[in-house]
């Protein structure tokens, strides 16, 4: 079993830091995403999206998108567990992990493909569209921000994917796509400087 | 228990269709998303983000994001199951129900949005944007019929989570985002009459 992977792409690392978190042996093989490397046919046949994470299971099958490999990982390895505890649970944590996919990742991986030079020839970019994504991203973190000043975690008391969702927005929201935290959101700042000294934000 | 929902709205039916499908007995309370009732502030209180569909415990927890409902259900009736029977099926139906939402269901309501005179005052509307979403919708439509020439349902040989996600995606690009189905598209048609013909098709 392997995974194909690329260091500086921010889905894989939300698989990476899930995988260390389980305390889970794997190994990784880097897809150069820079050089266009996910579309050679040769990776097209394991994801024909072009897009990685993908889990390989060695056996001709080929697992794609982060929180289907997430979920895999999470039936194998239940402890500690990341998705919830009880059916209930589970549901809110899915919730909270949704949100911060769609609400902050999602439109920060938007504003970054809508300005960034490196997907000037594989999307049509609007970068007034893109302007639009960072503008939803900053608002929602004012959101988040008087969330976690009710609780230690996204969802809840306990550290959930839903927070290696978020953290893994804001490090590619402040490293790569311009947009950084704003300066007022201290306790999304607590938080990330709790996140950020696990372990497996190093992964 | 009941849900806040909106007959016309595509995520709410996703929500319905998975009740019907476990048959559990449910009540629906309507909010109309066309008159902006989701914007009060009474509904605020429950979903602050203004989304439907929501489910309301009556114990003042309320839980947002359909498949988060769906994955509540799935835990609390296992049978029939429509999201995996173990741990590696579980990831590959959220693997394709992913795939559906992302590549179907996503695009194709950006293309709504950004379109519709229903969300002009809503959002800044951007349609050749909207036109890009509606091109890539249409090349996943060529994917997914090469797929079902050679398979039942989307994530294999049972009818999952993913079908009700594809479903809900055609029936809202065909009927309202102008996005419809490619006239060759005939493992397409022929699945979507297949799912079309259950009874909960008409929840």
């Amino acid at each position: 079993m392997k995974i194909y992977d690329f260091r500086l792409a921010p889905n894989p690392r939300r698989v990476r830091i899930f995988i260390a978190e389980k305390g889970v042996e794997m190994t990784y093989i880097q897809v150069d995403l820079f050089a266009g490397h996910n579309y050679h046919a040769e990776f097209l046949q394991k994801n024909p999206l072009g897009a990685l994470p993908v889990l390989d299971f060695d056996d001709g099958t080929y697992l794609a998108e982060s929180v289907a490999i997430c979920r895999y990982f999470e039936g194998m390895y239940p402890e500690p567990p990341l998705m919830g505890i009880n059916p209930k649970d589970a549901a809110f944590v899915e919730m909270w992990n949704r949100r911060m996919e769609f609400e902050l990742f999602g439109p920060i991986g938007r504003a970054f493909q809508h300005s960034h030079p490196m997907f000037k020839d594989r999307i049509k970019q609007f970068p007034e569209f893109g302007a639009t994504q960072r503008e939803h991203a900053l608002k929602r973190y004012e959101w988040l921000d008087s969330l976690l000043a009710q609780r230690e975690f996204v969802a809840g008391d306990r550290y959930t994917i839903a927070d290696i969702t978020a953290q893994v927005a804001v490090d590619f929201g402040q490293e790569a796509a311009g947009v950084p935290l704003p300066p007022h959101a201290r306790y999304i700042k607590r938080w990330h400087e709790t996140v950020s000294a696990r372990p497996s934000a190093k992964a």
